[in-house]
């Protein structure tokens, strides 16, 4: 019988990882602050708990998935380190700044457990068909242990070393590449359209050839369907990530202009009442400074 | 017998293809400004030509592929469209304004001659093997005679319709749209050293998965190997594209803040006498930013 295994955060990202691991035959013991996302996991034989400590066993393995630092530090409290106990470890998939990672790592050693950065790479409908890609750090023997479970979640599983807040950087990192990667592209569809070429036409060729990956590709067909209304990563979200990110950079000096423009880009959205869209609609910056009107709210 | 071809310029880009024009049966007539370049062509068959003019048959098909717009403009005269005259077409390779190529069709027009832009996404080795990626705009009557062309010496030819210019707007949208990849990873990958995180390693996940396109692997691969004195395009050329970039965002207004860092990233390589490396040393400015030695002059 596989090992039980607790989960904390059942939001977006959460309840798809916790429905994968209950597939794949783990008792599942879950919290979740808002206990009614759970039904569809008590149902299929997860056991529903009041307290995020009570989702640890002691020795087990528990995930936690939660929207920020905070909510992390929050369930990542004494009870919880103590429930785990010696050979306990806390695997903890939220993006975060590297420094909580470090900090509650010492805070978790101190009880016997060990506390795993392993952010991952996914949006749901990825996460829910194990397509995402783990990145992980902290303790080689927890990451050795964990290991066969994580890729057993996701497509990829890539080890950033024993320093517990590397995984967190390489979020931050990734997720401000992609960021970056609509802002580009709202600029250039915005100078072609302001030359009379359709931005479905440059984009369409251009994530055809020589940026024809995922996030290109993905952000891409946003740009050109400007259906920013459709919501998979929610803007505050997304510009919580810029701010974690500059952060990061400001706590190892890394001056990165384009990271400062990305968050003001997102301040702006928020100024312009956008708090409801998806995050992909940072690409209205650039088309609105444009005179171009790519979206009209529904 | 293939049609004979009229070929101007044969620098880094203009001579691998020539050479296939050459390969695919046409007699060639070539000219250019330092005739020994021509060299290899003529061993071949091909008729070297004193001027511009003299590389055209009348009602025939001339390319050119020059450095920037002064060139194109002044191989453009009055006696090339001449010699074309009706009939004749002007394929321009280059990467210049749109405005300039607006301005020699309608110049080459008083001639009866046709002047299509049909810029190009290879570096040299790309046009070599004829995987480049061809992007023409102009009067469609030349477009569908020289479309066999073009197809023969590359690996995709995209249609921008009849605007003259437009194919040369997508070609800066792309440029700037390159360079902008190599800012971001730059400032990515120097976040992750300054957290004790090797840039190959971040770099290689991101162009193994959400990044895995030729841009970023290339340009990814640039930066972690830092050999910047191996040049393939060389950085003042880009500094160049980058201002026809700005200029052609300032005449149909567009505010595009990454292509106005881009240029001032240049301008410090520049400054600190950077002219003879590769334009990915564009990625060294965030590197210093962040107090970090990627490359050391050999």
């Amino acid at each position: 019988m596989p090992d039980p295994i607790g989960f904390i955060g059942l939001g977006n990202l959460g309840l798809p990882i916790a429905t994968n691991v209950l597939a794949l035959g783990h008792p599942l013991r879950v919290y979740n602050r808002t206990p009614d996302k759970a039904a569809p996991l008590v149902a299929r034989g997860a056991t529903l708990v009041d307290a995020p400590s009570a989702a640890a066993t002691r020795g087990g393995i528990v995930f936690s998935v939660v929207s920020d630092d905070a909510a992390l530090e929050a369930v990542a409290d004494d009870k919880l380190a103590a429930a785990l106990g010696p050979g306990g470890v806390h695997v903890s998939v939220s993006t975060v700044l590297p420094a909580t990672s470090r900090k509650l790592a010492e805070h978790h050693r101190r009880f016997g457990a060990t506390f795993l950065a392993a952010p991952i790479f996914a949006r749901p409908e990825a996460a829910a068909a194990r397509t995402g890609m783990f990145c992980v750090s902290g303790n080689a023997e927890a990451k050795a242990r964990v290991r066969p479970l994580l890729e057993s979640l996701a497509k990829s599983v890539y080890d950033f070393g024993d320093d517990v807040g590397a995984a967190n950087v390489v979020k931050l990192a990734g997720n401000f590449m992609l960021t970056a990667a609509i802002e580009i592209m709202a600029e250039a569809a915005a100078l072609a359209e302001n030359n009379g070429i359709p931005r479905a036409r440059l984009l369409e060729m251009f994530t055809q050839t020589l940026f024809a990956c995922p996030v290109f590709v993905n952000y891409g067909k946003r740009i050109v369907d400007a259906d920013f209304d459709k919501v998979g990563f929610r803007l505050p979200l997304a510009l919580k990530d810029m701010r974690l990110a500059l952060q990061t950079a400001n706590a190892a000096p890394t001056p990165m202009p384009v990271l400062g423009l990305l968050r003001d880009r997102y301040l702006a959205a928020l100024a312009n009442g956008r708090e409801e869209l998806d995050a992909s609609a940072l690409a209205l910056g650039a088309a609105e400074d444009a005179g171009l009107e790519w979206f009209k709210p529904g």
